[in-house]
């Protein structure tokens, strides 16, 4: 089958012919039905050797929907033909992180070897994918795949920051997004879903603003120096109850650490090299700084159901899995708004 | 196999012999090396032909510890001589209370005919069970069989109840605990190690209230025309922030009700066919009336954690197999003080 | 000054005249301007001697908002012309739930003597208004006192039992309301606005299921015999997570209790002799039932954040305060869609 | 009266004589009968000037209890006479987080000039002292107020920091506490008595180890370079469930941030100059770091409950207010263990 896979650090992602793959006990074969590309897999593919806990060559693609193909011996739960998105972040299954559906949080997958599809195991940019476990399925129950894919990662990450930090966020108070990308734009949407804040969203370019708008903001502002005033005068000077910051470089934690109101919330969800010092006075009393993981079982069951009313748009671009390789150059060179997903 | 089984309704139970099991794809086959007998079987056996969701014969047993013995096509996650207790209320596995780890509220279990083992599924009083899937199977580490099998229904079942209302028992708050047999004696345990608040424990013999003063009640009150004042003194009038009722009689969900202070909790677990009625001024002001059953995954966990720390000492009382049918005719005649364990 | 009392049981309300009050010690005189009618009113006035915790003559209205005319000495924290609501169901202040801003369960307030206005201290349906403490009032900020007047009760109540429960009612989730009347219309709104269920509303004429529809229901059904499996039927026999019976005759809680998922949660907020009772098998598993009183502080301000949003809409109809026992009469026949507010 | 003020600026604590205050409307006089000595005073001594949100000279002491010596106009809900503890972190009384209880996290209270006793206002280092409002005291209710002045501070912040974390803490957790001083000891203790979790603490001394582990540790260890693969070995590798960091130097906010499980809770309490980074990779995912600050009303009555129920042993020193310059001298000198208390 073709897949695309990383297969050297420092070099871009390439078109290879691997053999069909083959469900084991226990495990699940998917026909690929749409994959996401995501901008974390440039960071993969550009960090030095020995920095990550697998190495290459691995097949990309974290985000996965697919139609059931095969079962392995074993296997039970779904059937052949049943269309189905991907659980991404598997852990051991028997913990008590995992008994409580938190498997992204399960402290013995690495040690165990078990790594998320495309980061580390064959991943869903290729023909077929293999799943490890029949859990990990979640039907879609009539959603797109090419539509509901994104929601997979680019959904449930927010979603589960937005669930994690929602009792902060009464009526008359402030949520702020910083940055409206794949993820961001999708953010808002949630927000507005599962919570009666004003959101208000930042970034840097006026295309991204607009999206912010149709996705819902209250308020897109210019993610620049004129931001933590604009940010402070909109809450009367108290700051936002819930900031959630896409993008984490220096420039935006430094945002998000000082528009964060006592008693709030700040998620540290991209991976733009920034942090946020915590200590006493250096942020308002009683703050609390996460970084998110991805998210749980039940969360994303929850991210398909809120598809399926009505009340998630993602915007996206399609790809064949031969122009894979040409949608991660545009994606690093931000010239993708929303997500790329590519159609096997 | 010589098994327990409830057979014909109004009958009491029989040993009889019956093919051994053999594990299908997926499941798991256990040597039993401990099972409970429950209050909960008589009043099965007692039920009405066309009440029950399942129909006789069934072997009973819903609590159960066991050794691996063989694991069937495509089962994995736990290996041949691994010592495990179950966790009994098993769901469809993949629904969102399922994937929440709440497969005692799974919606579609009923439907899809899943029923725990000893209540519809072949149950534990035998010499070999079979267990649908490895996530039902929880280590013990270390635990005895004999000390723990009585944790997956008489230590669960309070150990839910508490976990869902502890952040109503903050310090100098009062817990009532009504009925001090299998799972009173350990409610109030339990109680002691996961909260702050005093506890009250309540029943009609002193040998009861002697168990409860050792399981670490600050007080033991019999259960009479005198109580209620009793309580209401002890409480300085306004009630207990929660009320465990393991009883459930007429009279003790009277007392029940009677002795939940505003805006506190109150769980029915018993089955002695008493009722709490709630309407505006039945109660006092915000008392939430609930009627939990069992417990989750991960709380399963919890329980075997706690006892391995020493927070748990379960009293009980061993038989055979071939002593069962005396058992549970003690167990009606409230001969027993505490669990009832057959070793196989 | 002009008032409207409940003067003696059995008889209706009565326009009388009082001498004009003068704020104690600590409290605040408020010049009414807007107070709401309340169908609780109704059954005080009808009630057996001797049933109730006072006894009239006493001062009907206890939902208020006003403008602040004089303080006591020592009162501080509002201003002479302030605009502000009044938070009704006052406590000691001092115990634990009142240090929490819960005091519409406070166990102190009865027995202390200290009871809401127009429930036993004098209340809103007059010129002027004795409120004990400032910690009472809420400002307006820029809120028409009419339209805000109702959320002091019929917005504050539901938004109460809402509040409680939303950690019920994920996406894909049902919640339930029974009775769209004053406090119903505001509780369908307050749904859509916290959480992203679909909400489902009954009552009995085309007008109220009109008023739910416009008020944001996604369903709205007849009350009739046939509502039970349609509820069924829109829930794929599962049942709905949260009900709120703002009617609680006999007819709705059955309704309510066979309405009620696994692990799902019923209020009970109306006062129509209706009671749900809860034992083992008398509801699915899981389900808690609770009667909520009015609301927290806290919750006030939110439920005004909510309305100054533009969240909620209250449909209202006013009077003067020599119309209000007309409004009364016409309340009791069912002929008053949305709120009665008197405007002194 | 006399009375111990910082004075100025790089100067230490001085014992001056002042006219006995007088309360105006709304406010309590205390006869003081116990105040403690704090660390972090010796920090507002040694600031330079213009780093504080006031200026000296102020009376120092923000541990209060005392006995009700006069109220001011329109004061109410306290009597002449009675013992009391003040809750500290005034806020205005007024907005959401004040109506909730969490005054501590007041967003108005600096604007508005409100500061606690001892950090602004006049302190209880002193033979009276001034109190705001009655809801700022705390019935003692036959506590000691020379054992229950230091859970106004050194208690209620821990308390504070592990209430908002308990949920963390189940059954075969670890919980560590770095610094066994004045709060860390109290700490301890409020783990075991509100979680069944395993508790390690560290220090630099034998003396505070040994204090540590007479405070209910189940584990004491030096806070040497050996102490993170200590940490990690007793934790299996995957951390704890929660660290609370009373030093927060950068060697201790190092230790803890290594410390942390996936999924895990860190509160940095001391204000040693050390700070957590908190970005990508920085921690195990899902991490929670905060600053808690001081604690809420509710949780000072709920510490005063538990040191009645004999929960909270503090261990005291005291001295009079002749001598409290040469207790903050021992105590600068790491010469005090447990807290420092002035009876005047």
């Amino acid at each position: 089958m073709k897949a695309v896979q990383f297969r050297a650090h420092g070099r871009g992602p390439e078109l290879v012919t691997l053999p069909d793959p083959v469900p084991g006990p226990g495990q699940v074969l998917l026909k690929v039905t749409a994959a996401g590309i995501c901008h974390s897999d440039l960071s993969l593919m550009a960090a030095e050797p020995g920095t990550l806990s697998f190495a290459p060559p691995v097949t990309l693609g974290h985000e996965a929907a697919g139609v059931v193909e095969e079962l392995g011996p074993g296997a039970a739960g779904v059937a052949v033909g049943d269309a189905v998105a991907v659980y991404g972040p598997w852990g051991c299954g028997v913990c008590r992180a995992c008994a409580a559906g938190r498997e992204n949080y399960c402290p013995h997958a690495a040690a165990l070897g078990i790594r998320p599809p495309g980061l580390g195991s064959p991943g869903a940019l290729a023909e077929y994918l293999i799943v490890d476990h029949p859990r990990h399925l979640v039907p879609l129950d009539g959603l797109d795949p090419v539509q509901a894919v994104p929601l997979t990662d680019a959904g449930l990450t927010p979603y589960h920051a937005v669930a994690e930090s929602r009792h902060r966020l009464p009526p008359g108070s402030t949520a702020v997004v910083i940055g409206v990308g794949g993820l961001g734009h999708l953010a808002v949407q949630i927000l507005r879903a599962l919570t009666p804040a004003r959101v208000i969203a930042l970034d840097v370019t006026e295309e991204r603003l607009s999206l912010a708008r149709s996705s819902g903001a209250h308020e897109a502002l210019l993610s620049d120096d004129a931001a933590p005033a604009a940010l402070s005068g909109l809450t009367g000077g108290t700051g936002a109850a819930a900031v959630y910051d896409f993008v984490a470089s220096p420039a935006t934690t430094a945002l998000a650490a000082g528009a964060v109101a006592a008693d709030g919330h700040l998620a540290v969800l991209g991976i733009g090299r920034g942090s946020v010092p915590v200590a006493f006075g250096s942020l308002r009393p009683g703050v609390t700084v996460t970084v998110p993981y991805w998210g749980t079982r039940q969360e994303l069951l929850d991210v398909l159901a809120l598809a399926r009313a009505g009340r998630l748009s993602t915007r996206t671009e399609t790809f064949s899995l031969d122009q894979a390789p040409e949608a991660y150059r545009r994606l690093s060179e931000g010239g993708i708004v929303g997500r790329a997903v590519v159609v096997p």
